[in-house]
């Protein structure tokens, strides 16, 4: 077992840059990803529990077992202010892993939200609290804690691979991860990213067409596009 | 066909006791589920057509056909004040069966809200009127009024049985089922349970880690945990 | 190639008359779809991205590809004031096609809003403009600019077929299709059929019973409705 | 939890009618479904592993917690000549509850197949042993065995109710709970509906159309049915 | 409801050439469809009912309503021999609308075979019968016969537009519909492609890469690809 | 782009021992993946194309973009005889990135199979040339060559992270990747698994039951089950 990351915590975790977590909390999810050259974002279904919801910092990660929250408890001891959950599972469920008790045991060791390809549950609790989380479910039903996963070890997230450290930022348009070697790089692209959106945004306003200002009507010609009436 | 619940109205249901529909109103339907021993939810599917939704009261259940409302209109003279209607169908089925009119009709009555195993429309006025819903789709797609179903039959709704008169409790974080024998015994768990709860909120919140306050990490290590650094 | 609706522009197309545009925009989307026999609407997954959401133009309509939101920045040039674009993919694609500049581009033409069988993003930026879409997901991931749809050919959107000039009308209860042919005769019809509702509303709020307002009794015992207790 | 059914072996159940249930095998899902005013079917996800599986018997019913096989062992030593084991689960999940080792163990009681909610796996051994069984899912998943479910206790499968003793029949088309109570009355009315199928069957071959056959059409043209050229 | 291609029967449709489909019936749907421009394709749900089934014809369609066969029985009249029945509902339904009597009828009619966006039963008739089904589902619920849908309108069927004659053609890569007027020029474009694709595997099949048998090594560069070690 | 593994190509991996990899393939899936603490699984969507498909072989990985399979034209190049190639997407795609041509090429080069988080064609063919093939759908809708994925960098293929050289194993039970490090490893655990299997398939079929054989009774006491009557 110990060659498979299963029934493993590792308590010291390289997290991401904190100046480069703090660029990238000024930017949007979409920007980022563009920014990356498109790879890390998490499937469709992850959505926000509350509208407006919103977070970005350095990932610890979790391996649950289907209906089985055990881990969670494990996790918060690892947790640093800054810090984002992110709770993947062994297999497909929607149980309600997390709710406003592991909620206020997070916020008080400084996390700033949750992450979780499973269900979760006390939305009403956790949205008056402001405790951002991203799921693939809404759950009442409990777990039981029986079966061991594991903290801060690589982790498939909703289609997205996860290393402890990492950065995740999540907003509206959804959950992507940011490697930690690469955090700032990426802030720094997708600074400039927005920065040259403004004046596109401008034009566009004005009038004037994305064919003319991304320069589309040659390529679309040599493609073979015909206009008729 | 007498045989099988298609094609039948019971009139004469027994309905939780009113003391105990009183008093599961007061807790939520995760606490509810957890105080019996998780089961009777149904499926994550289920999902309030307005934010905050909230409905608490005895079923009167409907066994729908695919793309038909025939029955709703039949339970409505079922129905008591406090009631909830419970509707099923044979098939899994989108459509829009239930709208403004039905509902200015159940509110009528006294009924306090639908669960439906299929889809409504009209949610804008729905939600104006503030009578929750909890559906698994929304569809402007209307029904005939051609093939008998049944009222106050037993039904499996969203993967949970329901018999008339049963409780049914649904919010933000889902819908269960309570049986009506045992509505009161049900009502006390979720009361002690939430009692319970707010000591152990104090506690994580000032910081006491889940580990300790649960006694897990003799547990924990017994089942094999390793730290690593 | 030519024969098959790739690779093309159709730039004079015969909007739905502007009044009969208008009185549409009067009515909901289920009052429509009744009025026209319950045919033309689309498939459910089909969610507006913000609460309230509301849009009635004409269609502007756009081929995709997956992954590749090209002809999108065609058919801008397209758009006349009042227009609404109809954006179907020629697959299952859930990436993010449209954002806040193509908004604000379509926005400038005068376009009032996106019904797009696919996914997009921006989607706090959207709502802030109060720029109407209605997908099929949302998802931060951008598109490429290389391969040929068409702009403003028959297609099918989530299960609708859409000709050019149709009249597209979306409300939270869904997205409906109306025939420019026939789109006066619909708005009458819809007309019609919401005056004859307040009458019917009226009625069943003062107690009186669907099973007689609409003469079911008889029917229901024809087919064999049984009452016990 | 003792009023909730988890953690409970009923050992006496009573079965259905052995006559019933040797003569309910002589017919197929969908006579049997129709002969009892169709209900009692599950969900259409419920395939069979290999082509031409077939199944009937008297259920011996698994309540199964996600990710835990544990009461399919306990359900074993229950299991009497001719039974059927069905497997229902407190939340949807697709993990390998069982394989060919359980499956030796039942055919060892004399269990004739099963029927599962969930997944399984040796699906190559199982087939082999032509072993019928009808599930959501394959998966090479392994389970636990830590959290106490239950054994013939009702339980919901697949969205149907199922009682201890209750006849399951499977073949290619699905799967169909018939109460023991009526086990004959529905065998006997699945005699008389195929009975009465090969006459029909007959005289389509020759040409007769059902339009003919069963007088469609008179009501055809009441309901306003129009023919045009 | 006249305007609206409900409750009608349209006799005269004009089938698209014989000798297209007979040439099309030679043709694989992948070979098709991509010759076709890549239009047309049903979604990928669709699925045969036995392996090796394949159908190529003319298409009869018809509208059903959810739960509802009656249209089928109204289309075998329709039917000529050759004919491919494509049915479509007004709502996503897996119910069992077709079984092995239908199939007798529309066999004696002449029938080759049935695409249908619903469910069929009695599939291990209908696959002794090799008569080949196309569907979404396999159920065994029967329908009721009590609502109106029509035949031969146009339809949209499982996301493609099926006008009444067109060709239908169906093998074990999906089913794709070739409009009536381009019919024949389809099947030339087939053809040329597979005379050219056995050139192309034999090259393959030697060990060129595609990479030098399409240029693509100049173009790869271009667009940035890089090769490292 | 550079640091985000979009447009590369690695062309020297190191794959796992062949003695492992030889070794492994004597083995299932399900005691391959129980053996290695289950971890590794791709999802239960992944689906052989024909039964009885089996393969085992170390990872060529390729990242695709949707509807776009220019990347599998390179990988081809970078096959060695016994490889098994692993296609991801970098969003979710059913198109049919794959059929017999590029089959032909694959199998010139030595390799043997595919597994693909995305749709394959010409099902027919490969299934005749007993080509395997593990697929989330079937698709007969080409793909074209237009943007930039990559080669053997680490992918997500269908909620399982793949290496490079990673020992790959598929069949009837599901699709496992078993890292290189500790392919051998595994494939010794899976040996002593399966050996330990014989004997436990041989008492079981005697009739002694999991219960005793796994001394269950007492573990199941503690946890508080009940038998009752």
């Amino acid at each position: 077992m110990s060659m498979y990351n299963l029934g493993i915590v590792k308590r010291s975790i390289v997290r991401a840059d904190k100046a480069a977590v703090a660029k990238l909390s000024r930017f949007g999810v979409a920007s980022i990803h563009e920014a990356m050259g498109r790879v890390g974002l998490m499937k469709t279904y992850m959505r926000p529990i509350y509208t407006g919801a919103h977070v970005c910092g350095p990932a610890v990660t979790v391996l649950l077992q289907p209906g089985d929250n055990w881990m969670l408890h494990v996790a918060a001891e690892q947790l640093q202010p800054g810090d984002v959950v992110v709770a993947a599972c062994t297999t497909d469920n929607d149980d309600g892993f997390f709710g406003d008790l592991l909620a206020t045991s997070f916020r008080a060791r400084g996390a700033l939200g949750l992450i979780i390809d499973g269900g979760v549950r006390d939305v009403k609790d956790l949205t008056e609290m402001t405790f951002p989380v991203f799921s693939r479910a809404i759950s009442a039903k409990g777990t039981v804690k029986a079966t061991l996963g594991s903290v801060n070890v690589p982790v498939v997230c909703a289609g997205a691979l996860v290393n402890p450290g990492d950065v995740i930022v999540a907003d509206p348009d959804g959950v992507v991860v940011v490697p930690a070697a690469t955090a700032m790089q990426a802030a720094d692209a997708a600074e400039a990213r927005e920065a040259n959106e403004a004046d596109k945004r401008a034009k566009l306003a004005a009038g004037v067409l994305g064919l003319d200002m991304y320069k589309m009507r040659e390529p679309l010609e040599k493609a073979g596009l015909r206009y008729i009436d």
